[in-house]
Parts: C-alpha cells; sequence; structure tokens
C-alpha cells in the first residue's frame, strides 16, 4: 500500500453543541458505578462554573486531541468554561498546533504492520496515523519561531503565546484551535515537560544551530507562574483528563503557594476522568482522597470517573455546556497578570 | 445510623426511549480509541438486528441490574432485539427477581463501614446496597418454587420459566422484569453456574429438607439446550456485557454442535463491552480475535469496547433502538423448541 | 507452516521446591504497594496452615494450569497445604485431565495468524496453543467416563472423583494430576459450571446420544455439598487465585449455612490474586472488606494482591511450602464425608 | 493519634544481592502470560549487558524509591549496569534526595482517614506516609543549592550533578543514593519535568526571592543533552520502569538524531515494565511495536511486561545481577561529555 492509501479518513472532532447529553447524565445520575461518578462528576462541573469565586485549571494528558477532543476544549475555552490549561505538550504542539497548521490526524488500525508504516514515515497512535513528514513541519515552525525571540530563558506559557501569536499573524487553517482560543481569551497554557513533544524537536535544532544565546525554557518558572495564578484566585476548582505530570503539577501548587509563606486554600473542586488505579502507587490514579492528606485537594466536592476519556469527556462537558451556567461567568484573562 | 437511613435512595433503572444517543454515536465514529469502538459495535449491532438470518444472543455478567441497566434488557425482548439471554445467577435471580418482588436496590457509596453494614444485615455492592432480609425472601420463594415442581432434573432455562411463570400468577411487583418479559415472548434465559446466586440458597433449602426426590439443576442440559437452539439458527450473532461463564459458554456452543456431528457456522457478529484486558490469559478479557482461533467466532464483525458496563451500554442499545431495525424483526420465540 | 511447526515447545509446569522464595517475600514485607501486598498474604496463608481449627479451600479461575501453575496445586494438595478445590472447568478438565491423557499445552505467541491456526486445528490461549483434535480427545474421554455411569443426577465433586477413579485404572500420562492427586488424598473438587468446559461437550455427547436415562449435573448439589462441608468446619480460609463463579460460589456458603438454619463463622482468612479492580462493580474484583458487608468474610485476615497469578502464586506458595507449616497438619479427607 | 505513631516503621530497600531470582525466572521462561513475558524481559536485559556496543538507559516513573526500589537502582549503577537515567521528578527529588539528607519513608495504609494525616502534616502515598515537615526540609535544600549556584539556565542533568556534588561535600545520611551514585560514577540523571516535584518548590522559593539573575531550568537542553548522548553510542537499549514523561523523552531521542541531521539506529532494546495498557491511546501504555512506527524502537527485542514494578523490578534485576555480564563492562561516563 501507499502512504495515501493509509491517510485517507481524517479524525473529526466531536462537538459538544451537536447533541445535549443532559438526559443521558440524568438517568446516570440513579445509576450505580461508573455511570453515577460520571453524573457527580458533572454536577461538581456544575457547581464550580456557578461558583463566582472559583476558577477553572483544566489538565490535559493522553492523546486527546488526536483523537476528537480538541474542540471540545476549543469551546471550553471561547465560552468562559475554563481560565488555566496545564497539558502535555503532544496535545498541544504535535497535535492542536499541528492542525491549526494545516495538518490533520487519520483514522486507522492496531492491527497494521508497524514495520511497513516506518518505512511510509507514517507515525501511529493506538488506531490513529500522523504523517511523520508534516510533524516535521510542526518541529521546525516552533524552531522558527523560536529564532525570532529575545534569547532568554522563557516560560512554556510565553512560548506557547508566542505560537498563538504566530497562528495570528499567519492564519489558522484548523476549523477551531485551542492554542488560538487562548490566545484571543486570554487563558494561559502551561506545558511543564515541554521539550517533550514536537517542541522539543524545534528548540533543540535552534539551540543546536545557535549554540550560543538561544531561547531556553525555564520549567521552574511555569511553577512559579502558575502558582502566582493561584495567588490571585480566591477558590480553584480542577477539571483534570489523565493524569501524568500535569495532574501532579497542578495539584501542587496548592503547597507551593504555603511555600512562598502565603496563606491559599485547597483546590476546593477537583474531578478526574482517568482509566488509572490505584494499586500501583503511582500519582495517575492515586485518589484525590489521597491528595487531600497532601493538603492539595479538599474531599466535599471530589470525584474520580473510571473511563477512557473519548467517551466519557463529551457527556460531560456537553452537559455542563447545555446547562448554560458558564453565560454568567467572566473571562479571568490571567494572561494580563504576566504583561505589565 | 439506623437501617432506613441507608436504604432511602433506590436505584433507577436507565430508559433508553429518554433519550437518542445516535447523535453521540455518529460523533464517536470519526474520533478513535473507545468512543470508535462503541461506535463500531453499534454498526455490529444494528447489522446484526438488519440481519434477517441472524439470531441474537445476549451474555450478561457483572451486577448490572442492581445498576440500572434492567429496563434496557426487558425493553430489548419486548421490542425483539435480542432472542437468547444467558446470564449470571445473581442478574436473573438476586436482581431481576427480586425486584420483581417488589424489593429495591438503594444507593450507597464504597466510603463505608462494612462492619456496621453487616450488623445491620445490608449488602454491599460497591455503591449499592441490598437488604439481605429480602434477599431471603427471593431464595425461599425460589425454594417455594421448588417445592410445587415434580422432582426430577431441570435446566436452568426450564427453572427460570418457571420462576416467570410464577410471577404471571402472583403478579409482578416492579415496573418491568426480564424474567417476566421473556417469559411472555419466548425468549430462553439460561444460566449456566444457576446455584451460584439466591436460587442457590433457595435450592439448597428445598434438597435439604427435602432429603430425597428433588428437584436438581442439570447443567449439562443447558448446554445441550443452547446447541440445540444455535442449530435451529442459520446465523448467530452474540452481544456481550462482561465476561465469565456466559461468555465461554456462549462461545462454546459452535464448538458444540460440531461435536455433535452437525455442521454449523461461528457466530456471525459478535461485541463485547469489558474492563477486562487480555493480558492476564483469561477468559473474560481475551480478545474475540482469540476466539476465532477456537473455531467460535468469525472475525469479519466483531468488536471489543474498553468500558464500564454502565456508562457504555446504554449509549449503544438506545441508539440501536432509536435506528429501528428491530421492527423488522419476529419474534424467534425460542422456548418453543423445547415445548412439544 | 504445518500443525508440529507451532507445537513445538511445551509449557513446562513450575515446581515449588526449585526455589526458596522466602527471602524475596521477606524483603517484599518491607516495601509498599503489590509487593507488600503479597508478603501480607503469604503471612496469612501460613497463618492459616499453623490454625489447626482452619480447613482451607482453594478457588481457581482463568487459564492457570495450561499457563504453568498445575504442579503447585498438585504439590498443595500431597502435602496438605490445602483441603477442598473449587474451580472453573477449563482448569480442571481441559487442563489438568487433559495433560492427565498424555497430552501437553505449547507455547506460542499473541502475534499470529489467528485464521491459519483455525484451519490447523490448533486453539489459541494468549500466548499458549492447544491441539484442539487431543482436545475433542478429552471430551469424549468424559463422555466415555458418564456412559459407564448410573444415570441419575451428579455433583461435580462425584463426576470429578470418578475421573480420578478413571485415571487410577488407565493410569497418569503427566507427571503430576490435580484431579489424581485430589482422588488419593480425598480432597473434594467441586466446578459449580461444570458444563462450561470440555466436560460440557463430552456430557452433551453423552445426552445427546442416550435421550433418556442418562447421567446429569446437579449444580445446586455442588452448593450443598460445600456448605457441608463448611459445617464440618470449625473455621475456614479461602485462598483465591482470580474470581468468577468459584470466588462467588465459596464466599456463599457461609450465607448457605445460615439458610439452612446453621450457625457457622464467617471465613476467617481470605486471600485473592487477581488483575481485577473493584471499580466496574463485578464481583472478580470486589473487595474482600466488600464480602464482609455480606457476612462472607473477617476482615482481620483478608489480603487482595494485585497482579498477575503466574507471577505472583509461585512466590507466594514456594514460601509457604517452605516455611513447612504443613508438615503438622493431617489430611482432612472430606471425600468421607459423602461416602457412607 | 500522634504523629508518632503513624511514623514507626520505616520501608526497608530490597536488596539484589539478598536472593538470586534466577531459577525462578528461568522456571518463568517455560510458562505463560506475563511470567514468561518478564523471563524475556530479563533475558533482553542480560542481552543488552553482553552487547559491548550498546548503552543502556533507564526510565523511571512512579513513586518507586519510597516503595523500596532506591536501592536497585544504586546498586545497577554502582555496577556499571546502566548508564543513563531519565526519571520523574519525584523519584529523585522527593525520594532519593530526602533520603540522603536522612529522612525516610515510612510503612503505611490506604485505609486511613487523611483529613487526620493532612492535619499532623503526614503526607500518603498509597500505604506510605511521608513527613511533610521533612519534605520541606528538602525543597529548601534544593533552594540552598541553587541560591549558590551562577544564575543562568541549567539542565536538569547539570542541576542533579550539583545535587550529588553537595551530597559529596555534606555527606550521604542515607545507606545508598541514586544521585550520589551516579554523581561518583558519570551517570547523567535527566529529569525533564523537573519543577514538577519537590526541586519545584525550592526553586520557585528561589526565584520568587531573587526576582532577577536567577537559576532556571532549561528542559530543552534536557533533551540535547540527552540526543548528545545518543549521538555518542554505536547501539542504545532502554529498560523502562513505568511510563509517562520519562518513557515518551526516552524513546524521542532517536527521533531528535534525525532532526539534527545526524543518523542513528533506533533503540536496539528495550523493556517495559508497567500496569498499563495500550486501549486508551495514552502513551504509558503504547506498546513498543507502535514505538516502532515513530522509528524509535526496534522489534527484534522488545518486551512489555504487565505487573506492578515492586514485585516484578526485583525478580528481573536480581537474575540479571547474579548472571554478572555486567562484569565486562566498563562504567561509559557520559557526564565527560558534558565537562570539557
Amino acid at each position: 500500500m501507499k502512504k495515501q492509501d493509509y491517510l485517507k479518513e481524517v479524525v473529526e472532532q466531536i462537538e459538544i453543541k451537536s447533541f445535549d447529553s443532559r438526559p443521558i447524565i440524568a438517568a446516570y445520575r440513579k445509576m450505580a458505578f461508573q455511570a453515577r461518578n460520571l453524573a457527580r462528576a458533572t454536577d461538581i462541573y456544575n457547581r464550580m462554573l456557578q461558583d463566582q469565586d472559583c476558577q477553572i485549571i483544566l489538565t490535559l494528558a493522553g492523546s486527546l486531541f488526536s483523537a476528537g477532543l480538541k474542540n471540545i476544549v476549543a469551546d471550553m475555552i471561547d465560552n468562559n468554561m475554563i481560565d488555566v490549561i496545564v497539558s502535555t505538550g503532544a496535545i498541544i504542539v504535535d497535535q492542536d498546533f499541528l492542525e491549526a497548521l494545516g495538518f490533520r490526524h487519520y483514522l486507522g488500525t492496531p492491527f497494521v504492520n508497524d514495520a511497513e508504516l516506518r518505512e511510509l514515515m507514517i507515525d501511529r497512535i493506538y488506531d490513529t496515523y500522523i504523517d511523520e513528514e508534516e510533524l516535521r513541519v510542526c518541529d521546525l515552525t516552533v524552531a522558527e519561531i523560536a529564532e525570532k525571540l529575545e534569547p532568554r530563558p522563557y516560560s512554556s506559557r510565553e512560548f506557547i503565546y508566542e505560537m498563538g501569536k504566530y497562528l495570528d499573524e499567519k492564519g489558522v487553517k484548523s476549523a477551531k484551535s485551542v492554542i488560538y482560543s487562548a490566545f484571543k481569551k486570554g487563558v494561559p497554557i502551561f506545558v511543564p515537560a515541554f521539550s517533550d513533544c514536537s517542541a522539543g524537536f524545534g528548540l533543540i535544532h535552534h539551540q543546536w544551530h545557535q549554540k550560543e544565546n538561544y531561547v531556553s525554557l525555564d520549567s521552574a518558572r511555569d511553577f512559579l507562574e502558575l502558582t502566582q495564578i493561584k495567588l490571585a484566585c480566591k477558590e480553584t476548582g480542577i477539571l483534570m483528563i489523565g493524569g501524568g505530570v500535569p495532574k501532579n503539577f497542578t495539584q501542587d501548587v496548592v503547597v507551593a503557594t504555603d511555600v512562598l509563606g502565603e496563606e491559599k486554600p485547597m483546590h476546593k473542586y477537583a474531578i478526574q476522568l482517568t482509566v488509572a488505579d490505584e494499586r500501583d502507587g503511582a500519582l495517575s490514579g492515586s485518589t484525590l482522597k489521597e491528595a487531600s492528606s497532601w493538603g492539595k485537594v479538599d474531599t466535599s466536592y471530589e470525584q474520580m470517573v473510571f473511563g477512557e476519556a473519548t467517551v466519557t469527556m463529551p457527556l460531560l462537558v456537553s452537559a455542563a455546556y447545555h446547562q448554560g451556567r458558564w453565560k454568567e461567568r467572566q473571562p479571568a484573562n490571567f494572561q494580563k497578570i504576566f504583561f505589565k
């Protein structure tokens, strides 16, 4: 088969406005197990949206946007349903930025000869494909952005803001873009392990050729900036899709305020959609009750939902969208904290 | 706390007619991972329903009906969406029959003192409760049914038919009942490990007090009868919720026809909704491709969906219900094979 | 490839005497997560073995014997380390009896063309193979045994005892056999879903050709007999490998004694090695604390270990074997209850 | 209860020299499922150690060192069994450095009141406890180290080297330390998300008080440096414990060499011990075959083992240690690349 035989059908982003999941969530509420957990998580999210003192942090881990969950997040930004994003690099760069540059993800299958894919420069993520040659364009676009910046340490938030500016100048070639929506709305995006993705390739290309006086990515500053946002909030709620570094990083800011000698409450609301479980002791599946022992998360309004995000996240967000409590919310525009 | 403080809010059965999941499933179809798998499973189920040569076997394992998935199955029977059921005993007896006798399941929580529940005779299934005293009534009703039967070996199908007759005579005290719908529609229900549930308690009560000339449950006859149904079908499709004995038993009938010297095709369609995975080599999570090596399942139309059934099953069945291909189907009434 | 190209290397049974796992278990005891859980489970098993009032029930689910865990169980019987077995049919018939007839399981791989295997009549269990033609011999041997029995309802325990007698007469063709060791030692083996395996094929072959006056398998009697054993014990401990029907069935006998109006304590000790988790509400992964709400299991000495049994079970049993507390135990010989 | 009632028994590190797991691994080799996978992984690790052209990268994710797996890694460094480490921050800073400062982890339980723990400043990781006050000392020691450094961007490798130097000067207060062994042996340790741990608290304390001219952590440089190491190797093998950023980061360096215009082979050997599975499409559970489509990992010698690391890692490493192929290996001392 040729490359174009594999890269035929594209992944289409699901749209939360295209269906109203409230009747399903209402029925789940009186059931058991994960259906009820998902309904309870939705109720907590609605409560966050209604709480005028609460700012909402969305954390993202897993191959979410290549799987069709990108436009949901763009809509959440556009409709003031979240105020900050903490993500893995792949989601923001390899997936969102890649599509904003005009490229796509493709429907594939796990039952395929990976050696043949490699020959054709097709990368596989479970049952989807990416064109490695397009991904290289994405890498180099990051390098190109770095070239034009003043050589100094940047937080990932700053750098991603520059990526938004780039899209603003060059034009966004996908229907929606999380980076671009965030740029417009003043929603900071943090990627604490920013070099662990396509951006990393672009940045080492930059540093390798620049040798000296280059752009660097200061992950400590990421942490400081997210802590500054926490300091600016009366209350916070966290909606976590998957675990990993974004989950840990975001929970840690509560302790960080304490280390800086400031007094701030724990995250008042916390939701996690995940397939991980707690029995290996790893952070990704650790319960939110465990997090409360660390003083990170309050346990009055916390809910873990065991399920894969492509199925559960659209149901949760569509219900909250149609419930409409976001209509009373104002954009927090936390980016303005950093522009003085 | 007192018993009634725990047993306050009842589990409400989800109704597939109360929402139309087709727009969600349509969006899932172009996504990735389990969302796409769930859409593909729905497509295969629709294909089964449309195939006039195909009879459909539903297998059930896990605490499904106490979790709110009972009425879905009753509706599937009433609307000719399935022709045979193979289940664990708990689902059919402790959960369906219990509710048909007028009792209920209750919303609970896993974060509770189990010793206190035991004191109060409350049984916990993860986040739901059952009144053990009501369950004992269920046990003894089974014993009462056994008392009135001619003492000989019965298949579980025969015995469950008698339970349906009992409900027909005494009246069904729940809005819907799978045993009763199946009784009315001639849908055989098999429970290959019939003593492994509330019915077991009733039957040993019967045998213990009867000493001789008692009713027995012939599990070999279950297998023979299900094989006879397979022999009566041109094609078969299986929709499996969970794994366990019902999955294995139902897959095995293909080989059984061969052992009896009859030539019958593999199950043409196969779907499984499960949280188990294949890496421990156990049957519950074994892939349908693996089953094809045994000559049990054809691989053209098979799909496993990784997800918990309270979330996934309502989406799948609601979409198929509203698609309406069942409208052209006739009831198979396989019970009539056994009444000559 | 030809059939013999696939069926070349045989699965070798692991021998608990070939290594002493005590130093590993001792180190695990001061660690965390599943290592510590496995050490604690071993300690509880040692405690069971030391408790002269306690009889031990082993439950088995999953493809354990084809994976190399058969001889461990045979050694446990031979050395008075267990008193009763409750199992799935596949383990006892397709795997133990098959090998006792002189056949073997073969090393394979999950990365194989299942259609080709089907053509060659090779059955796959994850990464192992069985020769379907040999399995058919196993099926028909069960039929042959049934032919010679007086036509009446049998418990699975009775029937498996007859299989042991068959092996005693014809000779055991494997180094060890659980059925045969149990036959010799008076250890009852229950298979509550006895028709759900190779035995089922043999039995329907028997019933199909016999038409009337045939052997039937009374699953209610299985439950009654196991309850009688519980009644004969002062205390009981359960060691569960996997979940499924054997787990549920064995836990249920405590309630069964109560239904028969007898007063018996809960299982005093309980261990489960499993990969299932509790979040889907199904029995296989339900915690032993949950079981205590049902009055089935005491919580003072209970431990779940999350891990696949081929790795964990040899470590646990080897440590207990070398600890040697079984040396003071007498065989319970529960078979004698049923021969009067 | 008081704080000292919770913090009584300490986690003891397991020692690979205290037992020889080779007989167990040998038996696993002829079994099935994860036992055989673990044996095959051990064989591949032995092959890596024997391959004189191959340098070995160890990746670490999960709460491994607090669970007792720290000394294993220290021994691997001391005996030239690994050449590079890529880890999460918690393992290296909160766990290794914390113990090197004289603090310990404590045996605990997940069945505890987390609110009470919070009151007492005890942090829980599943079934272990940490004294939050001791962790704060760890945070501030990182700040102290940062204070004394020339203010400029550092790679995490550089910073961790400084932590090793600090220990060299002040004395190591634990029996073994991975940071210190690595310092002595010239083994680079990379933590690509370095601010996502106790070090993050120290660094924001530093940056917050310093305002300008502070130390920053350049995650891009981490990636560049690891790529430089890859460029210096003829062949590479990776031993991955858990997934997360360390897995992705380490696999990515192969592609990185290509982006820099250099030609380097894929990782020739790859092992992962993990509980994650592939069905959610996330990187942590993605198969090594999938990685080969990206050109990251060769598939001739790759093995995933499904199991929790506290159980599986000691078995694997003890067998390789006692096999002794490391005796012919020379230390790679990759730190010297960066000191010119």
